[in-house]
């Protein structure tokens, strides 16, 4: 497989500082993989998207809808760009905790980590 | 506006080695912002996919759907993480180009990148 060079790190700060990306996608009920809509992502990103309005964040950071992100088992599921650091089972009940971790200070909330998916060639299971 | 300090660089690479998000967001015909998904952003994120099968990349590069990227007047708009650089204005024929230059060998397509939503809170005019 041929990839090109690692991505330059040293280009000046992107539009957004953190940029979310919560799973919406939705599947039949009777899928067994599950997806994230059905375990509440939709609610989620309404809870990011209001939080980070709360904190007057939204121009910094933007809590996107997705489609699969190829981790159902694992879901909701959340990526943060540009760090690249996923997170799942997220619940409504997390959200503040991320941001105020992650967002705001820098350090992304551990117990929530899908360190799996942040290695290359990581598959769901 | 309170954020932490910028993300850490130097981390393992992750899951994907590049992740497009290309916006598929659908507005109502009578929206004058228009929306992605009307000037084809479906059509495009299954360009992206099956070109990136097509080359065997699928494991190391992903084509997302994504909602709104708030940035409707540039659309479609294309943003390829960890780098953040934005594509606007794209289309299937540029799907080749963008992923020989950018995915395979690291060099963003100058011509189609919105350099203006690059910046720290830019926002769509």
């Amino acid at each position: 497989m041929v990839v090109g060079p690692p991505p330059r790190y040293n280009e000046p700060m992107k539009h957004f500082r953190h940029h979310l990306f919560v799973c919406e996608n939705r599947r039949d009920p009777t899928d067994p993989r599950g997806c994230c809509a059905g375990r509440g992502g939709v609610e989620l990103r309404e809870a990011f998207k209001a939080e980070l309005k709360r904190r007057g964040l939204s121009g910094s950071a933007r809590a996107n809808a997705a489609g699969c992100l190829d981790a159902c088992a694992d879901g909701p599921t959340v990526v943060v760009y540009p760090e690249g650091v996923w997170y799942g089972g997220v619940s409504v009940a997390d959200v503040n905790e991320i941001i105020e971790s992650h967002i705001v200070n820098g350090v992304p909330v551990e117990r929530l980590r899908l360190r799996r998916l942040e290695e290359p060639g990581a598959k769901d299971p």
